[in-house]
């Protein structure tokens, strides 16, 4: 059987292997997994009973105007309930987003290394990839790569604090880059992270409102499933101008979000204890972190969000990655991203101790 | 700002109103949903205890090789775990198929009333439908519909049992059919409700192990939302050749499913009493369906599903929908397939006394 052509040009997504599978395989009691940028305080226990008071409906479509949501959403953000769009993590919005605008007589822009889903979506539909050289964002590269494929770049991705690499522009950078670019590009500021780039220094705050206010073309992103602990159940949302919001509507399959997810998802919000505590621990951890890198001599950027990414000259990140794992220990090796890095999530205390403790001893070769 | 071409031809998917809404707008204390072929007895209780026992890892990312429920399946049916993909609802099964074979340039075939879901996915790739004549499945049509057509037809739909009509076609006469189509056209048999047909009439039984051993281009769906009590959770599964299989994974987005969703649907599995018990009710209350039809002379097609779909002549299936809805019964009105008719998902018994009452008057005019 023949399938699309373009099909012989994408990659099956690898997943990392489940940690009780890891366990089994190095022989490790506890595994801890600090890959994937979860929340190391877990989920909210709002949300736990929301999920246990909603349990015994899971025989029950979701509201798929998921109103509820999209109202509390609304109201937070400032914004209209038509100007929200529900997803399967924000990740689905960048599909929709992709399907909506790109196809294979054009582009998107992104900054030298960003998430990697940006690519993958826009592979399938066969739409070319822009990069700038710098593996930051560099607005002033940014824009000069953009004005020359101005004709052709139809998504441009700003990643506000980026993964995996944690470094955020400031917000009035952002919005005077904005004034350069044509409305008929559409401008996709993925803040998944953007509440601990906040929290950490507000000149990095991206407000949606003021945003889709002043750029009918930007499509801002967010997600549960980071500072909100949500990410098992798939849940993020896009905000845009309603003429966006529509286009994306108008390919959204129905029922994308589960109902449980729509239900924890609310309750996640109002508890505003569990995202101040979460806040508070990983930035406090993420000083260990530091400190942790300058006492071993390691490059790393100054992250504002809830993981760190180590550089390494001398050392291999997939050889360093490989002997974390026998210890137990998951973390996000960056050669696919052809770095010779790795992506740290702040854990818990006693996980980010054990990580010092493992990390030394096989950084000096022991 | 511009959007790709095939938006223009695209319409948003209308969401039926929530029953909370209802109850709200029409003043009624209790709405009595029968729309949504939803499990009237609820979610397996086992399925119920997976999602609180699993509630407080909602923080986690599912594992994405969904090893644990695609080896019970393997198991289930006697496939290999390579011979299965998971989707968000089966749903998601059928877009990842329409983008791995249609395109602007092609086309799909089905019978004249089958899931709506087959074509608004292929219209959002421009793939043109053909339909029959034939409202129902008639393989003598739509084989000299495939013939005519062969070289553009990429997806030919079977719905076993069809859904929203109800009836269903013989397995031996499938399997003759299926002989008679090319290898490079994809053959979906829909089995969402296969469950309920097979335990009507086993000739109605679709073995996916056979099917797939006898003809590689077929993809056999099944769903957890229907039998299995799951339709808010979001999971269903294709299984076909590993080479289809593998064409459907370059696709799928990653962590597709969410985690509660996988950990409900492996305990849902494994409860045979609830399955048993849902298969029992459903068929011991349809008679009373049909008996309701024949005193009060409707029309219907003999159903293999879940539920019945009733004809009507002089009376109007809109009008009567909403004279339902204004009672707080939802039912599923046909008027969007073009058909005058309305489908009717088999309730719990005292839920189905309420429909025999409230629409006896209304056929009766007080």
């Amino acid at each position: 059987m023949r399938f699309n052509a373009i099909l012989n040009h994408l990659n099956t997504y690898e997943p990392g292997k489940d940690i009780e599978i890891i366990a089994k395989e190095y022989g490790v009691k506890e595994v801890i997994k600090l890959a994937s940028n979860e929340n190391p305080l877990g989920t909210s226990q709002k949300a736990v009973e929301a999920i246990i008071n909603n349990a015994s409906k899971a025989h029950l479509y979701p509201d798929d105007s998921m109103s509820e949501l999209r109202a509390k959403l609304a109201t937070k953000f400032g914004v209209r309930i038509q100007n929200i769009i529900i997803g399967a993590g924000s990740d689905q919005v960048i599909e929709l987003a992709t399907h909506a605008k790109l196809n294979s007589q054009n582009a998107f822009l992104q900054c030298g290394v960003s998430f990697a889903m940006y690519e993958i979506y826009a592979k399938q539909v066969g739409a070319k990839a822009y990069k700038t050289k710098s593996i930051m964002h560099d607005l002033a590269e940014l824009k000069s790569l953009y004005d020359k494929h101005k004709d052709t770049i139809k998504i441009l991705y700003l990643c506000l604090p980026n993964n995996p690499l944690g470094e955020c522009l400031n917000e009035s950078d952002v919005e005077e880059f904005l004034g350069g670019i044509d409305e008929d590009c559409l401008v996709v500021i993925d803040a998944a992270y953007n509440e601990f780039a906040s929290f950490k220094d507000m000149k990095k705050h991206i407000d949606p409102a003021k945003l889709i206010k002043n750029f009918t073309n930007t499509l801002y992103l967010g997600t549960f499933s980071k500072l909100y602990g949500l990410g098992g159940l798939r849940v993020g949302y896009g905000i845009a101008d309603e003429k966006v919001i529509n286009a994306l509507y108008k390919l959204r399959a129905p029922f994308n979000v589960s109902n449980l997810a729509l239900k924890a998802a609310v309750a996640a919000l109002e508890d505003k204890e569990f995202a101040k505590n979460s806040l508070e621990n990983n930035f406090s951890q993420m000083q260990r972190y530091e400190e942790f890198a300058r006492l071993n001599a390691l490059d790393f950027i100054p992250s504002y969000t809830n993981f760190i990414t180590y550089f390494f000259e001398e050392k291999n990140s997939s050889d360093l990655s490989e002997k974390l794992l026998k210890k137990g220990i998951i973390v996000r090796n960056l050669r696919s991203y052809r770095l010779n890095a790795m992506r740290i999530t702040i854990g818990k205390p006693y996980e980010n101790t054990r990580f010092f403790e493992e990390f030394e001893r096989i950084l000096r070769g022991n």
